[in-house]
């Protein structure tokens, strides 16, 4: 493996996204690993934080998969396929004592708090965090299990049964991997949608959608917000039934008003729900159980990664993907 | 026993209280049992039919413990002492269908939704909601089976354990009532006190308190809000660790401003809790496992309501009683 000083990479900065080409490799400390990304994904976060949602300045992108060019203490790492998860955690704070690395209180996230991210030639990541990819996913596919398992966390937090009947309102990238792993459950799914190609790629899994005014009040016994938009929460507010569960899949701007003494009325339970676990979506992907090749609407190369993003912020895009290694660009 | 024509109570219009003593005994219907009314408890939702939180017209009060007078189809009932369930559910819609009765979707509600309440000398409520007082409960303790029911709402909902670091915020009237069942848990307990007298209570059930700026943040597994004030609520996000779950047991006036965003980044989990079941605190109270007699702050003749409203307003009054049987008042 050949490494030149530099590499080209995503940098926000100011809320403002450049392509830099002068970017040192980043060098892997103790316990850490250089991967070379081979893919990458941009998510709703990404584009809020172009938008200014939090104040990261750095290299973007968190969804990836890559291959280890170097990793402290785990030389068999090397030369594989790996994804890697998002949260690097301090090990010491009371959350990190108790389990909840995710939750660290000291952490960094990749591509979003003090650690540059995914949208490069390289990135680096604690050995700790990496998931090898079976032979049988392809990179298209690999690079899809950070949302995936982002939306397997629902069911990490909710019992889901073949019983229930759940609501989910918004079938963008990450509603339409929701979609596809609850209906794994064989619980009576429903999804809200917008968009007809958002509809004909549910239907063609055989799940069901419905538009908005198709909503039966007060008839859902779990109803999962991905939109991000308080519109989408009035939605599943008005959707949920009494003691029936609401679970908050994105992150909404600023501020919300909310009724609370109606959801102590109907003793209403939100469930807010942000990163999920790694290995249970390889092994989705790796069994074909979700096929998210069908998600992927363009493919760009790094070097084209502006453009990438004005496409992934268009009304009803999906998945857009961002190539460091080959020039050619193609839409899906 | 012998009726006369008219009765004594509590009247609510426009949201003002006045005693009246011309209305008609009501007549129990199919299913129904007359009840004379031997105490009742003013609570905090009282207070707020009052305030205009709910444009309810007629007898109010919800808590009460009775005698049974007439019981359409169940002789039995007759002479009994009881208590009652306050949802009227009408039996066929889904959620009756769904066994949520109490969140029945065509519910009458004692003293707060289309029908009349126990600050009267009677009341009639259906059979199914009553439930026989053991005759080792005194009337002064049967009259908090209501509130206590609603305090063990809360582990209906949320699995608490011996493990589990639980704050409860708010040692008013519920608040008392929620810590005392918390504390049979074995869970490692805490309530925020602002007033004295409640502090003292606590502490004489071998309670632990703590004041606001104790409370550290993010270290709570649950935290139970039962202040009903946005500032209860602020505590209430600040001092739940990430994972953790708020019980909002307080309705709030009016809208709530909420980030949301940070309740899906910290994955928090917020359940509304409301009515609970009867008979486990019965059970309790019958074992003497929590007396709540401690608790009565005052007692005064049903004829004296307005002025029993007055005491129960004051800033940290605790639980007034109405007696429409006795006529002499008693401050404890």
């Amino acid at each position: 493996m050949h490494l030149s000083d530099s590499m080209t990479a995503l940098w926000l900065e100011n809320h403002a996204l450049r392509l830099r080409e002068d970017l040192p490799i980043p060098m892997p400390q103790t316990g850490e690993a250089l991967i070379r990304v081979r893919l990458a994904g941009i998510c709703a976060t990404d584009l809020e934080l172009v938008r200014g949602y939090y104040p990261f300045t750095g290299v973007a992108g968190h969804e990836f998969v890559g291959e280890v060019v170097q990793a402290d203490g785990s030389p068999t790492l090397v030369g594989q396929r790996v994804v890697g998860e998002i949260n690097l955690a301090c090990g010491r704070c009371e959350q990190c004592r108790s389990g909840r690395t995710r939750h660290c209180e000291n952490r960094r996230v990749l591509g979003i708090k003090n650690q540059n991210g995914a949208f490069a030639q390289y990135l680096t990541l604690p050995t700790a965090n990496l998931h090898p990819v079976p032979d049988n996913v392809k990179d298209e596919a690999a690079v899809f299990a950070e949302p995936l398992a982002a939306a397997l966390e629902i069911q990490e937090q909710v019992d889901i049964s073949p019983k229930d009947r759940v609501l989910v309102v918004g079938a963008g990238r990450l509603g339409q991997l929701i979609a596809r792993s609850l209906q794994i459950t064989g619980c009576a799914l429903g999804v809200v949608v917008r968009h007809a190609s958002h509809q004909a790629l549910l239907n063609k899994c055989g799940i069901r959608t419905l538009e908005e005014n198709e909503i039966q009040s007060g008839r859902w016994d779990c109803v999962v917000e991905a939109t991000g938009n308080p519109d989408g929460f009035v939605l599943a507010r008005r959707a949920v039934r009494p003691r029936g569960t609401i679970v908050l899949k994105s992150t909404f701007k600023g501020e919300n008003v909310l009724n609370l003494s109606a959801v102590v009325v109907d003793e209403i339970t939100l469930v807010g729900s942000r990163c999920g676990p790694f290995q249970p979506a390889l092994n989705l992907l790796a069994k074909h159980e979700i096929d998210p090749l069908p998600l992927v609407e363009g493919r760009y190369p790094l070097t084209q990664g502006i453009q990438a993003f004005t496409h992934a912020g268009q009304p009803g895009a999906l998945k857009i993907l961002l190539d460091p290694i080959s020039p050619e660009q193609s839409q899906l």
